[in-house]
């Protein structure tokens, strides 16, 4: 016998007329929260008077980016050449290519800097001068600078190797120093959004230090920090003129875990048809695995790892189930989702359900395009 | 000052001219080896009377396919409908989707059915009316045996449940009844190459102990089993008329870990170009991170996540260096690779370097196309 919850679930998803289209995992996106987020962000930063230079890798999608201009953003960010081409292809003129610059693409860069203003990150001290024999036009420099996360750039204590960057760039016909850049990514590793505040004010006072040093020789030095979990939950950007979050623009679930948003503001989920229905194990399983979500997880409050949140589908989007409706394991092609026992027989081989994704950058990355709740479809490089 | 060993990296490296044309992370194939692994299988289920069915998701090539028709492969595994399509375009004609049957794709399917010879599987019990009413071609499908993984697939146990199917498959006019069919997906978990073996032995027990039962309905009902772990290091394929593995047309270093193939046998390698290095840490920072690897590890003996592991390129290819050079953290472009202080100063920023991929299914399928070591771009879905 079907309780209330039960039928509802049943109903609002046969109700819902776009399901019909959909025959294989399908990335689906409710644009209206998509707008949302990047207008919040647009207007916290706008606030907060600091520059927001989106970060592009997370949707990589030309129409997404038609959305940040409607609210004004210029500025972006992106982690390789091809996307930073893709962009500007597009448009865009200001563009940081926020990776180790890769000297094996001096050329395309070479190029690109003849077209746009454009930005790349020098990572350590042997790069500058091997950089500056491959390139004729101008090109902005960020000197990257580990605050603490402990993967690239030069560490914020080493002042004799970036004072040595800052000689060789300052040598440089072709390169032009634009300040110190961090990436605070230690914030996906804190327990508390106590934690991500107070790591980010860290990273912030080393590169305020910094600057303080510098200024005398590059007085137009400026400052680059952030990611989405400190993008979130910070209000104070003194000192500092630029943030780059990227993730915020969807969210997902690894960001809900840390505290950066709410489950309602994660714009993207994965429609996955359910092939088979195993009553006795509360498990279904659904075409939809790593080649689609990605092998990413978080572990739950009860160590059980998680791939991605069961939802259901409703006439205007979708909405969650319990956390502990979740994708306990996924293969290739299958996810095995695990769900409460009061829902195991409401789905039917056939049905759609979604998933919201843990790394929502990675589950774009591997589906390549994104369906709007409208129907329309949008791109993805 | 260099030593010897050091000394050779560097100018094997230099020497190798296919580098010059890498500027981004790029899979190379070692063509040689990959068409070795394919006659080594070929080889031995010829001598064990068994058809090697091979599946094609590691691939997802039509040029490396070639190589298996050359060895006389003609019946092949594949994990998705479009998957289907893309190698019966390619002239195979006898394809069987090793995946619980999407009902959504069930027009495609039956298309597909009309101009070869299609297989699917059934995983449960609510599945053969539903797909019975959508399709109108002769369709042959394998009951997916659950031999103890927990994926998919009917327990061997409920006997009820196959009979169930069995009589829905004898009463519809377009499904034929193939066999029994399960996937030993518990061998990646295994700690030993006995206990693979042991695992492979009690599938196949179960599933020989079903067709003693059901043999008399039908005559001429199979057994199709098989992963690359088993078919690699077992022997004795007595009983069982098709294995499946796919994998072992790569390897891996999960392959690697679990006993069935020695490190020489792996026939990817990620061309990584370094793009920062850190003697301090004894780390270096190349451009390929999760959307070129993929997010798999495996767990080293000391307790450490390994992404991949290092090699270094020769002139006839690569060669691994030891064990504890390896990926120890990748984000979605970074791949942190953690070095033996004697190798830390021979690596340049610019230089290419070599991963071995830890799933090399998923790095394939993130890749999207081969390099070969001759300079042929070779195809993937």
């Amino acid at each position: 016998m079907m309780n209330r919850t039960a039928k509802q679930i049943r109903t609002e998803a046969l109700n819902y007329k776009l399901m019909k289209k959909i025959t294989t995992p399908t990335l689906l996106l409710n644009t209206k929260q998509c707008r949302q987020n990047i207008k919040s962000m647009v207007r916290k930063t706008q606030n907060a008077n600091v520059l927001l230079r989106p970060h592009f890798k997370t949707h990589q999608s030309r129409i997404i980016g038609e959305w940040f201009r409607d609210e004004g953003i210029h500025s972006i960010t992106v982690s390789s050449v091809k996307m930073a081409q893709y962009f500007a292809q597009d448009g865009w003129k200001d563009i940081c290519i926020a990776f180790p610059v890769n000297l094996l693409e001096a050329q395309e860069i070479n190029k690109l800097a003849a077209e746009i203003n454009l930005n790349i990150l020098i990572a350590g001290t042997q790069t500058v001068l091997l950089l500056d024999e491959k390139i004729s036009n101008e090109l902005g420099v960020w000197i990257k600078i580990d605050t603490g996360y402990g993967r690239s750039g030069i560490s914020s204590e080493k002042t004799g190797e970036i004072e040595q960057v800052l000689a060789q760039i300052q040598k440089s016909k072709h390169l032009r120093m634009e300040g110190f850049l961090s990436h605070t990514g230690n914030t996906y590793h804190a327990s508390s959004t106590q934690e991500i505040i107070k790591l980010f004010s860290e990273a912030k006072r080393k590169l305020i230090d910094l600057k303080k040093i510098y200024i005398k020789d590059f007085s137009h030095i400026k400052i680059s920090l952030g990611d989405t979990p400190s993008a979130s939950l910070v209000n104070d950007f003194s000192g500092i003129e630029e943030i780059r979050p990227g993730n915020f623009v969807f969210y997902d679930l690894m960001q809900h875990k840390l505290g950066s948003c709410s489950l309602n503001k994660i714009a993207v989920a994965l429609a996955c048809p359910v092939v088979a229905i195993y009553p006795n194990r509360k498990q279904i399983i659904v075409y939809g695995g790593a080649v689609h979500l990605s092998k990413e997880y978080i572990v739950d409050e009860n160590g059980e790892k998680n791939f991605g949140q069961l939802v259901v589908f409703t006439n205007k989007g979708w909405r969650p189930l319990e956390e502990n409706n979740k994708v306990v394991a996924v293969s290739q092609e299958h996810g095995i989702i695990q769900i409460d026992e009061k829902y195991i027989n409401q789905f039917n081989i056939g049905d759609l359900v979604g998933i919201l994704p843990v790394h929502s950058c990675l589950t774009a990355n591997l589906m390549k395009s994104y369906l709007s709740l409208d129907g329309e479809i949008i791109d993805h490089l």
